[in-house]
């Protein structure tokens, strides 16, 4: 069966007391590594004649994994077991974000300024000209993150609260990669028109509004629902975000096999947010041949079971993803983890490109058909080419920010696009390459660029 | 006429370029001088043989004041005027708060823990068990300021967008003395049906529901049927926090006339949210003639117009605000500016005590009056005996907060009110000193410790 390697999602901190003689700790680590654990960290704590206290840090691959290290541990002789804490488990007590004074208010001067009575002439100052508000306040660079916990991750229907940590999360990703303030809105309805009502109720406040994990096919109402009636942009990260990463990642995978988009056929799996909009941005791109399946196969137009957005890529075929992937240039999947075969991808065209997004466990594990592909990108950090979300975003809602963008567009999702895929130069462009690290710090303002020319070029931009 | 005296709220930074010889930096202090500007800080530049540059900081009264400054110095020969910059304004741009992550994200390790894939196991353990959403999220810390800018400080219905100033120097409040993360929600709705749903719609993120310049009597509405659908504390500061400040002051202002709440006749002027808050939170600390009067004077049940809430408190006498006032014993103000005459004082009871809270020019001039009263307060801070609610809601959430009180109760308005009240020792209490300083730290853990107390004697605390 497929195995996740060990990383810091599972990360145990272990504090342990070990006689001070040679040796001790070689049988600690010993036992950590014969059952597969992958040390990082280890830290002196204390030490004595006697003893001395060390805290290790240790990746694991599962829960149950973290157990069998802890196991391993235990039953060494002379090694006490001080504490065991899960280090994301702690990372996540009392929550990730924090709201901050930007400016002091240790005097009597500082509050009459930045409150009453100073602030009344700043209030009055907006009353008078609405458009003070983007200058005067938090709003030019403040994003709301909003979910409904319907789609929580690939993790279902959770619900508000336990959506929380990932909004949390994002609005971490906002900071850390363009300086966004973003703040989470999980919402305690699944129900489109209180969502949208909702949202708008909210909107003053923020700048843009990011939608989040919210379930198909309902996102796609509440988005075009929210465009229309909102003087701000607004964005569903699951679509577009996935989206424009995508293409990025694809545009060069086919500088590579030095095919095009007009010429390939394309299989997408999976048709909910992510897939749609992949689709959607791809024909835009210039794909002339896309098949979509979804886990009743091919989603062809004899199918009376279809939504609107799967109607829209309705095919004469039919059949199973086996039988779309045969000859097919290009398999995306974001579907499930582990429902693409070795013998579907060697079914495909010559020099097949595979990208399997499914997560945390891709469509197909990258080892097994190594020599089977061109190109191979999934979702995750620990293999090369990883397709994530926080090359996009980010960027996108700085440049829409920066230029006061009324909305975002399609334009701006392929401008987008085709600068995250501008920064892997030519000369490092190779099969475990096409797409920059998420740690690259020039893509959230490239992509920032590239959506504000697209703005200003549209004519949508209003500052 | 009354006359604002110069502070920072109308504050102005100058940057001068004046002649490097002896005197002129006197004649244009003394320019400042003669039209009544209040210097602060005199920064030095730069200085060539010629000239010297500096920035001079000046408190006007107004704008027009600060007009007339600029203009005095633009008179002055030889000084050239390069700059002059609002700092009320300045500190305004962009905004006054930040949402920061607490936890660095610099690795694949720190995102693997604070977003995808570790985030996933915190989601489900939340899914698991709900309760864990106060211990792993940042809704133990969050208070929502909400507010649907129909009663923006005394400036009336300016809307949602030009609260949001308000709202967060609110946030900056929260902060400050009470270390709570409080998040500005303006509402694009001023239907109470809406605002309702909304914030019950929004409330998963949140430990609690700060209420601000909504106004009556819209604002009992919603917040008594939020009050009931929300687990969590809701609290309209308008009314609660300047009752509690108000008991607070009078407390010890009874001290020291050595009079009773049972013995003496209160009048209310302002029967909005703050002045029924008052009226109620009065009568449960004792209070048994409490004459309230609105724009058309004393609330009388044979006044036809009445609402519910100021129907609670119409007695049976009639008349103007004059006539309430005779022999009284206490006046609080929470109306308009100017509304109470000397003679009005005059005709009150022996030691009278005048709380003037109207913002920021109060019923009647501390000055007017000086002698005629044994205890006199206002809402400012260039007086003595400030009442301002920062006293109170920082206290009460954070009190709230920490014992998870499902919601906030009126033992715990008299409880808070005690605390402040007792932070003035005996020995320290004179007339110009009833209440503590806003920038006294003990006063937002005396109150929380009095909240706490409160929630767990009256069965209400979870935590």
């Amino acid at each position: 069966m497929v195995e996740l390697t060990p990383n810091s999602s599972f990360s145990l901190t272990i504090r342990l007391q070990i006689p001070n003689r040679a040796g001790m700790l070689a049988s600690v680590t010993g036992a950590i590594a014969s059952v597969g654990g992958n040390l990082d960290q280890i830290t002196l704590v204390e030490r004595t004649r006697q003893t001395v206290t060390r805290e290790i840090t240790v990746d694991a691959a599962s829960t149950e994994h973290a157990e069998k290290i802890v196991q391993a541990i235990k039953e060494l002789s002379d090694i006490k077991l001080i504490d065991v804490y899960d280090r994301t488990f702690n990372l996540h007590r009392s929550g990730k974000i924090t709201i901050e004074s930007k400016i002091p208010l240790k005097s009597q001067g500082d509050l009459a300024m930045a409150y009453t009575p100073g602030v009344g002439r700043i209030c009055m100052a907006i009353a008078r000209d609405p458009e003070q508000v983007h200058t005067l306040t938090i709003k030019q660079n403040t994003v709301a993150i909003v979910t409904d916990g319907s789609a929580v991750l690939g993790l279902g229907n959770l619900g508000a609260a336990a959506s929380l940590p990932v909004m949390e999360g994002k609005a971490m990703l906002f900071k850390e990669f363009a300086g966004i303030d973003a703040f989470p809105i999980c919402l305690n309805t699944q129900d489109t028109d209180q969502i949208v009502e909702t949202v708008k109720n909210i909107a003053p406040v923020f700048g843009g509004i990011n939608l989040e994990d919210i379930a198909a096919p309902r996102c796609f109402e509440i988005e075009a629902r929210l465009r229309q009636e909102l003087d701000i942009p607004v964005f569903h990260d699951d679509q577009h975000g996935t989206a424009i990463v995508s293409l990025a990642a694809l545009i060069n995978a086919l500088k590579l096999v030095k095919k095009s988009f007009e010429d390939v056929r394309i299989v997408i799996n999976g048709a909910g947010a992510a897939g749609v909009a992949i689709a959607r941005l791809l024909q835009k791109a210039g794909a002339k041949s896309i098949w979509m399946c979804d886990s009743k196969g091919i989603i062809s137009t004899n199918r009376p079971d279809l939504t609107p957005e799967k109607r829209e890529f309705a095919i004469e075929s039919s059949g199973n993803l086996a039988d779309a992937m045969k000859q097919a240039d290009i398999f995306l999947g974001v579907s499930a983890p582990g429902v693409v075969s070795p013998e579907m991808v060697r079914s495909m065209a010559k020099d097949p490109i595979v990208m399997a997004m499914a997560n945390p466990i891709p469509e197909i594990q990258p080892e097994l058909i190594a020599d089977d592909v061109a190109v191979m990108a999934t979702g995750r950090s620990d293999y090369p080419n990883q397709i994530n979300n926080v090359l996009a975003f980010p960027g996108v809602f700085r440049g829409a920010l920066d230029c006061r963008a009324s909305t975002i567009t399609t334009t701006m999702y392929l401008e987008a696009a085709n600068a995250i895929a501008s920064l892997v130069k030519p000369s490092d462009l190779d099969r475990e390459h096409i797409i920059p690290s998420v740690f690259d710090k020039r893509v959230a303002s490239a992509v920032a660029g590239a959506v504000q020319a697209a703005a200003r070029s549209e004519g949508i931009a209003r500052r």
